[in-house]
């Protein structure tokens, strides 16, 4: 049984309950004899390259400020892109000599497909050399792409978040007695998975969003707009969702000029959003009146609305993963298997991190309808038990009160 | 004493409270002998000339939905942007033929300036022609920009959502070690009351969002770069926020093109909103990543972050415009006066509508900085009690739940 120090870092972009499985793996830490003193890497892996640490045992002494960082959106100890290289060069002697250094046996990197990556090559790395350390991955993304998993962590909030808004935005959209067209672009360069969570705004019987467009499905430009306009004979103010990944069959990004043979005025590409030049080429082709709405970062910070399945998962995937290293394993991702659909249930397992990383998993075609404008119910039937139960985020003065560096 | 049928319309652009005025005003009519049956005009005034109604005793007999009603956002009767005539021409008569029609005896009329001259119109036309009815003007609007008023029903709710928002997408923004900007775009043409709320989102004492510019003030572009430049010395993720509506010294519309000379490349000007031009100036400038976000819609429809006290006080305003009316009140907006600061308190009082209607009213230049790029404590002092307490929306299925029509 290793005994020793333990570190944790965060990686890639941010959640809503990335916080909750970093405060999950300090509980699985202040539980287990084996390890000391646990301290965070600031920045990912640049922090344990930098040897900027936070003593977490200190920090998060108090159980009350544990308590606030399961509630508190976006990394609290940092994030980074940076890639491992692909030899085991001078980069991963220094972040052994760190490990050395502090004592470290047993690390955890909470992150998506890179961070994955990350993991499995330090534990490659580990294993070659002989040092003594435990690594294991604890997943992490709103995109929910990762491979082997049912789930992500993070990709329960951001549905709820993104079919609670989409539900108050139609409403929003739909008071006025002319034909208007919404377009709303949601995040999910390759996979549909968020994009897909649009339609759980349905799930009271309302008949928006009307479209819903996938990057799994080649997107046709002339289908859009034939698609809009047969939608809006029954409904007059038409409300269509894209992922900004949307491509034509040419392998185009839409919000990367695929329209510029068409919107010829269309001059500065950088500038416009996917939802952006649908708006407008509405707007050309109709004359209606358009509106595009990024839900940008809002999609993933918004704890207020997060889902408390999401937070509570989170928090026990990281506690799981303190509880598999201490076990002896290395090299492995934590991840969700749904062991009952009524009632919604899951098992929390850990599998070889080489078959996880860098793999993305994207919305199965038969959850897609012909049409590829709209998902079909088995995909609303696996994300709906996601988004269930509401964040008991604290407020205070009028706003939700998250917890400072 | 006046007998009869009431009626209420919705008009100008939904806010998240709107609803809530409207059950105020069927609550009212409910409670008052004096009204028979009270319905709903569909799409404002328009519904009045075409006729169209909802026959909302029958429609609200069941308290249940009324309840509903006032945690929906959006104008559950639809609105429309219809302006009267200036002339007391054939549209009048019409309106009139109408309320003679179904014995309407009481017109209650929601919503902002626009609205207003409405309501100021029909009360007029109605002592000039004799015409025996009470027409009162129940405020709404979350730009804040009505005159008399100490604050308009829907501010303190999107304040709310801005102030939160904010608060969590400076979270996500500032996990990287690199240098970044965001800037997010805030509703208000002319009004920077939505703008300055942002500042609340620092009310626990985090120093984001760094820089904020009001309409109020001419916008300098060079001024505005060497701010960021200079926050970014102190913070290497600046959050910085803009009104839609900021203008130069010369009257031109950021988002319109003010920056022209500077971005040759920038061609197609419908395109972009105001933030997405300034991140782009600051890429160009800095070479740091940037990102825009526009607050959109979501900031006038997020029910599910409405602010308690705006949701009560709007529906308060609607009931007591139904009392003034009974009274025997006509041409008269119900308006908060804030009798007290500590505790906040208003009353609800009446006044005469013709000084009110057409006016908007700005953020005092007082409550701004020198500098022009932040808000003063006065202001906060003024918004802090508005957005006080959360609604308590109902959830099923892990969504809010909102009234269907």
């Amino acid at each position: 049984m290793l005994k020793g120090n333990a570190m944790v870092g965060q990686s890639g972009g941010p959640t809503t309950v990335i916080n909750a499985s970093l405060a999950g793996v300090i509980k699985g830490a202040f539980e287990a004899s084996e390890i000391q003193t646990i301290y965070g890497a600031e920045h990912g892996i640049t922090g344990v390259l930098d040897e900027k640490f936070v003593n977490l045992s200190e920090r998060f002494a108090d159980p009350a400020q544990l308590e606030l960082l399961i509630h508190t959106p976006a990394a609290y100890l940092g994030s980074c892109r940076y890639k491992l290289p692909k030899e085991f060069n001078e980069v991963f002697e220094k972040v052994f000599q760190v490990f050395k250094k502090y004592n470290i046996a047993y690390f955890f990197y909470i992150g998506g497909n890179d961070s994955m990556d990350t993991v499995h090559k330090l534990s490659q790395y580990a294993k070659m050399t002989g040092y003594p350390i435990n690594i294991i991955g604890v997943p992490k993304t709103i995109d929910n792409d990762l491979a082997i998993t049912d789930h992500t962590p993070g990709f329960g909030s951001a549905a709820k978040y993104i079919a609670s808004s989409i539900r108050e935005v139609a409403r929003d959209a739909q008071v006025y007695d002319s034909n208007t067209v919404t377009i709303i672009e949601i995040m999910g360069r390759n996979a549909g998975w968020l994009t897909a969570a649009a339609a759980l705004a349905r799930t009271d019987n309302e008949a928006a969003p009307h479209l819903i467009y996938l990057p799994e499905i080649a997107f046709d430009v002339d289908k859009f707009l034939a698609d809009v306009e047969k939608v809006s004979k029954k409904y007059k103010n038409v409300i269509a969702v894209v992922s900004e990944g949307i491509k034509t069959k040419d392998g185009l990004y839409v919000c990367e000029g695929a329209t510029a043979n068409i919107v010829d005025s269309f001059g500065h590409k950088q500038l416009s959003g996917t939802a952006r030049v649908l708006a407008d080429l509405i707007h050309q082709k109709f004359g209606w009146k358009v509106r595009s709405i990024e839900l940008s970062l809002l999609q993933r910070c918004a704890a207020h609305i997060a889902s408390l399945t999401d937070v509570t998962e989170a928090e026990q995937i990281g506690t799981a993963g303190v509880k598999a290293a201490i076990r002896g394993e290395t090299g492995m991702m934590m991840y969700f298997k749904r062991v009952s659909e009524k009632p919604y249930k899951v098992e929390i397992l850990s599998h070889d991190i080489s078959t996880i990383a860098n793999v993305e998993k994207i919305v199965p075609n038969e959850w897609i309808n012909k049409e590829g404008n709209d998902i079909l119910q088995p995909a609303l039937d696996y994300m709906l038990p996601l988004i269930q139960g509401e964040s008991t985020a604290f407020f205070e003065n009028g706003l939700p009160v998250y917890l400072k560096r």
